[in-house]
């Protein structure tokens, strides 16, 4: 069997992170300036700089690989492998001072995610998770294996979103029945959600209105921990996906929250 | 002029959140039971443990106090000093391994507070006011003073919130006029969310469905801050007050978002 995520890609992915952090906390706390993309969402330098400093290492390491980032957009997206970047994931958390902010990196591989990185600089924080190689936190000096936990009922399900206007017309009604259903909701959760769930501390993360970069990375994370994550419909995530996904730390747990979503009785 | 917040009760402030540290991490990301109160609200071992540690300490230092806890209860409410205790807020975050939560210690003066520590153990941040001595943020072995920040419009004003099931009926109606005329909405913010206001980061915060155990502590921070902290009429706050919060960096956007909670054309 061949090893379809090698380490020199893990090596990469890591020293990727490094070097967002590095750029990442010089922003951080600061006074920066945000501008208003065309979506209505913010961006900084620190946004900017971090993926061009993300894109300069690939090139250089990986020069056939693509790249497909939030704020540079696609380049070579029909390449075997093509990393996927969010330079900081929840922007919004970042200009106001709150660590719950991450880099995102994923790699695919025949447009699936093989491998993923959600850093949390702030935090001194990391999820790394590789196929076949399993899902690791890495903290203070400290690389542990990570394993979601078992949670089979909605009922004694934590779930986790960030916001709900990300849930507009026929997703609210979706979202608000698994909402009703779980144990309690907890909202702002952005990437740092997902790391909680691959350590076994949350149960379940819905979203909407994600693009591919908001999520790619998480995925490896989640399932390498024995979790898993798909779009609404349990479709698998990759290239071609759409804005909604769902997480969920026990497969049971995922396959009733799928019937909720759906408005199909859980059983 | 007599010293309102004598340097004693300030000390004895930072001893209690140094004693609950080491009581809430010694449970943070441990296998915990979990139950559920009356009100159907998380509560913990670590949340009780907590606030009986504390109230010992403060019978020992000032036997003549009050003291309001949101695990036992009240003692001596009617003292000229009470303390106000919330051992853990943000339990939600706490039992799912989230770092946003904190300990909160208030200390009422004839029945207004005068002393408040919002302490994040997880996240070695605390921010700590008192009245006439202004309010510093203390982490990794540095107490800075803060100053929150000029922002007297709406529109350029970043709105922290906890949840969106804090908002009932005409709560809801009215969070959204004010959520509409913001720059945008972050959730999950919990107790953090005052101490970024307060050190300039973020500029409205503003809560329903709350105890007076889950904000006091805030006002002097935000207050000594050079921000604003009332009720949703506009009243201080004390002993007595209800559920709804607003806190502001700058007077003239906690006016503007006043008017918008009550319906009136802002002007």
């Amino acid at each position: 069997m061949t090893d379809i995520c090698p380490e020199a890609f893990v090596s990469l992915a890591s020293e990727l992170a490094d070097a967002a952090r590095e750029v990442t906390l010089t922003y951080f706390r600061r006074r920066v300036q945000v501008d208003v993309k065309s979506d209505a969402t913010p961006v900084t330098q620190a946004d900017r700089e971090t993926e061009a400093r993300l894109r300069e290492i690939i090139r250089n390491a990986f020069p056939t690989h693509g790249i497909i980032g939030e704020e540079e957009g696609s380049d070579r997206p029909e390449a075997d492998h093509v990393w996927v970047l969010d330079p900081i994931d929840g922007t919004k958390k970042f200009i106001t001072g709150n660590p719950l902010f991450g880099t995102l990196i994923a790699l695919l591989h025949e447009g699936r995610p093989i491998l993923g990185i959600i850093d949390c600089p702030a935090l001194g924080e990391r999820w790394l998770g590789a196929t076949g190689r399993g899902a690791f936190h890495i903290s203070g000096g400290r690389n542990e294996r990570v394993i979601s936990r078992p949670c089979p009922e909605i009922a004694t399900a934590t779930l986790y979103t960030t916001s709900p206007e990300m849930f507009a017309g026929s997703d609210a009604d979706a979202f608000a029945r698994l909402q009703r259903a779980s144990r309690f909701p907890l909202y702002g959760g952005e990437c740092y959600a997902y790391g909680l769930l691959a350590s076994g501390y949350a149960d379940l993360v819905v979203e909407a209105d994600m693009a591919i970069y908001d999520y790619l990375s998480h995925v490896p994370v989640v399932t390498e921990a024995g979790g898993v994550m798909t779009d609404w419909q349990g479709a698998p995530l990759g290239l071609e996906s759409g804005p909604r996904v769902i997480a969920a730390g026990d497969s049971a747990c995922h396959a009733r929250a799928l019937a909720l979503l759906r408005g199909e009785n859980s059983g």
